[in-house]
């Protein structure tokens, strides 16, 4: 897996920084290579469902956000990342210590890009696959108008 | 579209305020019929990605949330819901003073459960489709084990 | 629903007839609406799964062209349609006299349009909901390359 | 990847022979291992969308096919298999001499299987991944009633 730029690396933390819901819910960037981004999210009360488990939600979000960034670090300059869709399987209760979500692009596009996610809830040090889905970005002009 | 028992509501009411996702958003349930819930969340920081608007991890919590409890609604005493999987489609950027989502019951089943989740975006009073979703439950023994 | 005009009417005829799949499987285009299509699969041995009932394979081939040509009917001149993705929930066992597939467009864009995809088994006469997804199509440049 | 009993893939290739869909494409069973099934359909006119690449709907019928055996390998004695829904990418146009559609079982289940899909065209020899998704199966009791 290669290494970006530092200039994509800043682009990415500052688009991560900008999202209320990431810092809201106590997630942080964890890893930004060409292609694969990965957020981590600890436990806490604020993003439990009613069994005390990480909440779909929760686990979904992170998801949806490693892989956006993932089909960023490919896009160039002067746009922006969309997410059209996704598809999340939850495979097992999120329970652990933190989640760490893996986005990977699958499919890169001028337009379209399509990514793999994995969510693994790490428990004693042990991750285990908890959600696996798939999403499709749309790269989109960021240049302000004129 | 009918109404549900006390019995029903309560239980809905009381799984939901078991979510700390949900309260932490600062999401409300603001509808239960039978196979129909609608959960709304006020516009705030918190919820924002990158551009300011709700974050699609916002938007897919709350339609996870709001078929989750439409299935629940018709589901016997002493079981549990869990989301198998959903898919949505982020269908226009979602700004406005609030989101609703609104999960509905398109198959009902002992086992499996598959609804229809979409969410509105409400801007001055008019609610326009942001996102469209389809999910599927499976209803799970909640007894606790004797 | 609107009529569309007779250009477009043959326009997506004269696609669907192109189709080796279509007319292998015996499927009929069976309604062209502005933004909604309809295709018609008889029963027959060739269009089985190990039960004897419709495959899903068949079952998702007339959605996906349904929902295909739904979106088409709203495409300008000189494009043509591709299937980003799709997710089709099954229902119920597909048994009937035939299937009837109905795409739908829930919302158009310049790039990328969305559709809904629904399934009914017809069986003596009534019709029954056995499978139900959602599906994103994009407009490609079909002009000729000069 | 574990070799499957003799019975396993007795089982397998025999419901596989009684999909009529299957034979009528002119797909082949090519793989059977445990938790990983491989399907081939050679091209030819009857599986072709209107550019005469092969059809999303036969793309999609070989690999929710190849997903379902990969799952029903794992599956105990006396049950079926269905699929409970799938979500397909089409990646890039299916062109090639054959396509080979993979299902690898990505979480077993008592109840519910996860699946991976994966399609490649093979053209001059060249596998490239054309299709990508992910399947739901249900196991569930096929012994006769009494």
């Amino acid at each position: 897996m290669a290494e970006v730029s530092p200039e994509v690396r800043a682009r990415v933390q500052a688009s991560f920084d900008r999202q209320g819901l990431m810092t809201h819910l106590g997630a942080r960037l964890t890893g930004i290579e060409e292609g694969t981004v990965r957020i981590t999210l600890p436990a806490r009360p604020e993003v439990t469902q009613q069994n005390g488990y990480f909440h779909a939600g929760a686990t979904s979000a992170i998801a949806d956000t490693a892989g956006g960034f993932a089909g960023f670090t490919l896009f160039p300059e002067n746009t922006s990342v969309l997410t059209v869709e996704y598809k999340m399987n939850l495979l097992a209760p999120a329970i652990g210590e933190y989640l760490e979500a893996v986005g990977t692009v699958l499919k890169p596009g001028r337009t379209l890009t399509i990514c793999r996610l994995e969510v693994f809830a790490v428990r004693d040090g042990q991750p285990k696959l908890v959600a696996a889905g798939q999403q499709t970005l749309i790269c989109v002009d960021a240049r302000p108008e004129q």
